[in-house]
């Protein structure tokens, strides 16, 4: 029994994994809304169920919101734990579909086929490659290539509220050598990659507080301080000249970006100019001396994300404002300590008020950055087999954002992550007319084939 | 025939002012409020038949608003304009009132009898002071001291829209060699004060644009500009290490405070520590070298009034905003050119905007100083009439805000305004419970007939 049998077997299966997936995008998962908790329940079953019908030892499983998926089966290799989820977001403003985003089609695009409908990237039609493909194997030799545990999370879309309780009341049953994630984008569209670092991310609030009243700022400027001016003196301070940022002892624990990964990056010829022009801007801001991907996967940052004090409707009102409030939010690389910086961060801040202002923090979030063990032979093994399936190579890459599923495989089961999945920047997720490309659902099976061929050995 | 005896008479005659003055505060005569236009137009009345009553040719004149009182009588000497308002704020909340705000009564307090009653300070009381001393001086004398312009506005709580078209309508009517405008404090209970240095007022708004659209921070943050930063990097330089403004010749026209103003100040003994204590604060922030009384009443000063950008809801978002705004006023003295303030502050933003950014400004208005030319020897007189009746010497005093009228005496009629007011900071003007001191009623009405005695020569 070779790959290429498993491979064909797909290629000819297809119009009916197209079938199995519309049947699965038919139902209206939306975690978020009451109204359809009977549909997510309706939606783990029907997974249940096809996952039943390819050998799977399956179950929806209770949570006090929306029921998990697991199953078991086949054995050998490396023990794969599979994770997805079946909810999908709500579908408003419905007036800008053009369909019905819960009755799916193919239609065509100048890109090519796509499928059409709520979920159908973001995240079920992503699942449903990793489920085509155990089915091929199974239809082909009668049994999975390697031991397999699948987890399908119907909370994904609304905050996840039951994910981490469950994985600590269920660990046993959900660890494995390595999880595969299948949630991600494709680096291009010839361009497969396996996403290996994920910054973590320390959220700060702060409120200065400078008189005890909103004043007059004809009677009070000048004299009484100002804590919009405080506020933005402490922000104009949070980073240097060249665009490091000045909180003590910010860069221990970053590595230097590796001479094979900056090779990796360099090869993916990323198109600064584009990805800025797309939002408007033509010049990198940031830290000097790092290319725009390295800024985004590999180095930590600081923003501003909300600022307000004083008057701010239509018109003018001179009021000198008791309070100013910032949101700030640092990205965390490596082995950079949230807890400790966040100490850091807060000290500096006290160090730089002006007699009479005081602060209060307000803690948004604190999580270390993931950085995967690559050395482990799976990742060799599957960025091999995606190479075979996809014009390009396949690379390790960053991730910008925080994907909070791959911490807690880490922190709560031990595991590494593969995130590996075939979306493309313009499917719309989150928006109307989401759509998958046929060539993503396609060629996604066909990539988990090989890379499960891989993991056989 | 000599001030004494006027000024007996004014003693003697309190309690029938008193009435008088509880007849006009019986009137609600709330501007604002459409409810009581025929109210405005009582009082506007019942004023103009007062003024006849002592001698004045007194009209209630219409604008599209609430009517004007104007009234002439008596003949040479100075000739004096006097402005004050007849309208008042409204009055809720009404339950933090002890008594009806129309009901007025004397009540005993800790510190002495007041008026109780809504306008009994703002602006009734206070300008009924003037009308009582020419009462006096007509029924010692038969006539009025000197020359006396009436001009009493109804609109000055609702923004006096009908003020300036009708001063440009009426300016041969109107004007006369000094105007004395009757609505501000006494220094402190012991101490008058003729406010001579008004400030000006630039308002402007900032809006900086960087990226075309919101974006997500873990995404973009570093390599895409962020307008919070630059918005607070741009507030951040506007002072520098020493509290002095940074705009480009904005020092042009800022006189030094002469060596004569400089001791009557000092001599005024104002208390720092309680002035800033009172709002929570301990420490003078502003210019360096500069008294907390300079720099109200004689220095420039740059405020941010509001400030916001990004996300300031509840919680956190991990947003990168296109748009982060500010709304910044100056304060200006002397002969600083608020038109060119405004093109050199513009200029600065601009120069320092990095790539990307855009940014637009939206005018709040640009007027210049009020400095009162104090060698008219009609201010040495009054100065000296009120440092006869009070138990501390009158000051030449500034202003932190701006009153308007006063510049448009200026611009519009060419007379300079001496601003005289017997208010106590305590009044609770704008507030419930307003109250006029007794003694502020009684003193004021002898201050004014001193001030007119000094006038009449």
């Amino acid at each position: 029994m070779t790959l290429s049998t498993i491979l064909t077997r797909i290629d000819t299966d297809l119009d009916n994994a197209l079938d199995r997936l519309m049947e699965l995008l038919r139902i209206p998962s939306i975690s978020t809304d009451p109204a359809y908790k009977a549909d997510c329940a309706r939606a783990a079953d029907w997974l249940v169920e096809d996952l039943k019908s390819i050998g799977f030892d399956a179950a929806s499983r209770p949570t006090p919101g929306h029921p998990m998926v697991v199953a078991h089966g086949g054995e050998g290799g490396t023990h794969v734990l599979f994770y997805g989820h079946y909810d999908v977001q709500p579908v408003d403003p419905l007036n800008l579909w053009n369909r019905d985003p819960f009755d799916p089609a193919i239609e065509e695009t100048d890109k090519g086929k796509v499928i059409r409908a709520r979920g159908a990237s973001d995240d079920k039609g992503q699942l449903m490659t990793f489920i085509e493909a155990c089915r091929a194997y199974v239809a082909e030799t009668g049994k999975l290539p390697c031991k397999i545990t699948i987890f399908l999370e119907g909370e994904e879309e609304s905050g996840s509220p039951s994910l981490v309780p469950f994985m600590e009341a269920n660990a046993k049953d959900l660890t494995a050598d390595v999880a595969l994630i299948c949630d991600t984008d494709l680096f291009d569209a010839n361009t497969p990659a396996i996403t290996t670092m994920l910054r973590g991310l320390l959220g700060e609030e702060l409120v200065i507080t400078g008189p005890s009243k909103d004043l007059h700022s004809g009677s009070y400027g000048g004299p009484a301080i100002n804590p919009i001016r405080v506020l933005s003196n402490i922000i104009a301070n949070l980073h240097d000249d060249t665009g490091r940022i000045t909180v003590p002892d910010f860069y221990d624990g970053v590595p230097e970006l590796s001479d094979e990964l900056r090779s990796q990056w360099e090869a993916l010829g990323f198109d600064d100019k584009a990805f800025l022009a797309d939002v408007g801007l033509s010049t990198p801001a940031g830290e000097a001396g790092k290319t725009v991907l390295e800024q985004i996967w590999a180095r930590p940052t600081a923003e501003v994300n909300g600022i307000t004090g004083g008057y701010t409707g239509d018109g003018f009102k001179t009021v000198l404002p008791s309070v100013a409030k910032a949101k700030i939010s640092f990205r965390l690389v490596g082995t950079q300590d949230p807890l400790k910086i966040r100490d850091n961060f807060r000290q500096r801040v006290r160090d730089q008020l002006p007699p009479d202002c005081s602060v209060e923090f307000h803690d948004h979030g604190a999580g270390p950055a993931s950085v995967m063990a690559t050395t482990n032979p799976a990742f060799a093994a599957a960025r091999a087999a995606l190479t075979d399936e996809w014009p390009n190579p396949a690379a390790f890459t960053g991730s910008g954002g925080s994907i909070p599923v791959a911490g807690y495989f880490k922190t709560i089961l031990d595991m590494d992550s593969m995130l590996i999945g075939f979306a493309m920047e313009d499917d719309s997720i989150h928006s109307p007319n989401e759509k998958y490309d046929l060539r993503s659902f396609h060629k996604g099976i066909r990539s988990w084939a090989r890379i499960l061929d891989a993991l056989s050995n």
